[in-house]
């Protein structure tokens, strides 16, 4: 029920991103959900609202209210924050969880902790954007189809020797934090370090099944606690069961058979 | 000879990166000669330091004095300031800017700024990290030999499309900043966001020289202010002609005349 305790003393915050795909929005997503604060999901919520974002990244942009244009989705805006009053507008996935973390409850009990959830959630973030080059290797900005080839070069590596590297990290990240007890990167409590990596290890899953169900058993702590750990937090497992949780489809996280392990 | 002003008050700040070339380190280590804080790069200053740096990444580790095991350099240690009153070690360059940014005087003077700095730092980053993808398209570990074809391509995607669209917003950004008077890109003193930025752009100048020759004119706050201010600021510029700044050589920013405009 956490998802539905909506926490009116926090402003209304507003997550102008992309609809119908998970995203890069869905870190933020599950910020609120875990932290059980309500947010507006504008491109979500209104059939225009995907205006809202197109409008934010004008290519003629040089900031609204006093705030810098955002370079790309996602960007959160909270009212009453910004310059002068006005609202407060910003823009990339790490530095927005970085705002929202203390607010949220999600940034851990002190600065060490603090500044180790965001370096985790950068890496897991570096390994979001890794997967995505699996199958826009050569330009972001062509098909997959048009690509196809480097794709299978560039997945292979991926899967061969990134996965590991990526996991075996955070394996050693949750036996190192003893207090976690497999279920937290950081400390004895959820932070945002935790719902990111968990959205990308479930991205993979998605995109990569046959690869990841042969080495998920390398992997204890990591998939035998952790994964299934944070599924059922407070707030998340609500919103995993909800219709706001968009299923993986042609966004970074994509199944194309051929990519995975044959 | 801000440089030399060794701000005896702060921990003795250690850096620990690969020796030899600017690589990620270099953005670590702007932010501390901009602010005139002395600071230990340790595997540039003894003949075994790089020593430090390896057993640092250790495959086996899960971390040392309390603190999570690092992915990858660069890491920051900070006597006394860790778990128990041990050394405190951080990784991933935007997580130690954000943590040094403030005490070094260089993220601004609010919550707000404070965050786009951390953001547009991001995004300069994204854009070093698009740049070593042009000569290692398909895998980090293989020689750039063995992936030549696609570096081609790759390399032209990014000349192409990339490089104006990076370089374009943060035009807008400096535009928009109208009390950074085309010299900052948040407020008007330097931050670690300037030297992110101009580190990247130096890189640029470097690998595509004839792509940037032909592309400085559009950008004219960027190359006309902001690039000549920051190289020319109090420590930058004392920094940059000492031997402690590193050339660009075969790091993240490499010359490879067939991947620059022909």
């Amino acid at each position: 029920m956490a998802a539905n305790k909506k926490a009116r003393s926090n402003p209304p915050y507003e997550l102008l991103y992309w609809p119908s795909i998970p995203g890069r929005g869905e870190f933020v997503r599950l910020a609120f959900e875990a932290a059980g604060v309500s947010y507006k999901d504008t491109a979500n919520e209104s059939e225009d609202g995907v205006k809202a974002v197109t409008t934010l990244i004008s290519p003629d942009s040089t900031g609204t209210d006093g705030n810098p244009p955002p370079f790309a989705p996602p960007a959160l805006r909270v009212p009453g924050e910004g310059p002068s009053g006005g609202p407060l507008l910003l823009y990339q996935t790490p530095s927005i969880l970085s705002y929202l973390g203390p607010k949220l409850g999600l940034a851990g009990t002190n600065e060490a902790e603090a500044q180790w959830i965001l370096s985790h959630t950068l890496t897991a973030l570096d390994l979001n954007n890794e997967t995505h080059d699996t199958h826009h290797p050569i330009a972001v900005a062509k098909y997959y189809e048009d690509q196809k080839e480097e794709s299978l070069k560039k997945a292979t590596d991926f899967r061969e020797n990134r996965i590991p590297k990526f996991l075996g990290f955070f394996e050693r990240v949750l036996k190192g934090n003893e207090k976690g007890e497999g279920k937290f990167l950081v400390g004895d409590k959820l932070s945002y370090a935790d719902t990111t990596l968990w959205n990308v290890l479930s991205g993979l899953l998605f995109a990569f099944p046959k690869e990841m169900e042969a080495r998920k058993g390398d992997y204890k702590l990591l998939f035998g606690t952790f994964y299934e750990s944070v599924k059922e937090a407070s707030g998340i497992k609500e919103y995993l069961a909800s219709e706001r949780r968009k299923p993986f489809s042609m966004g970074v996280f994509r199944h194309y058979p051929e990519l995975d392990r044959q």
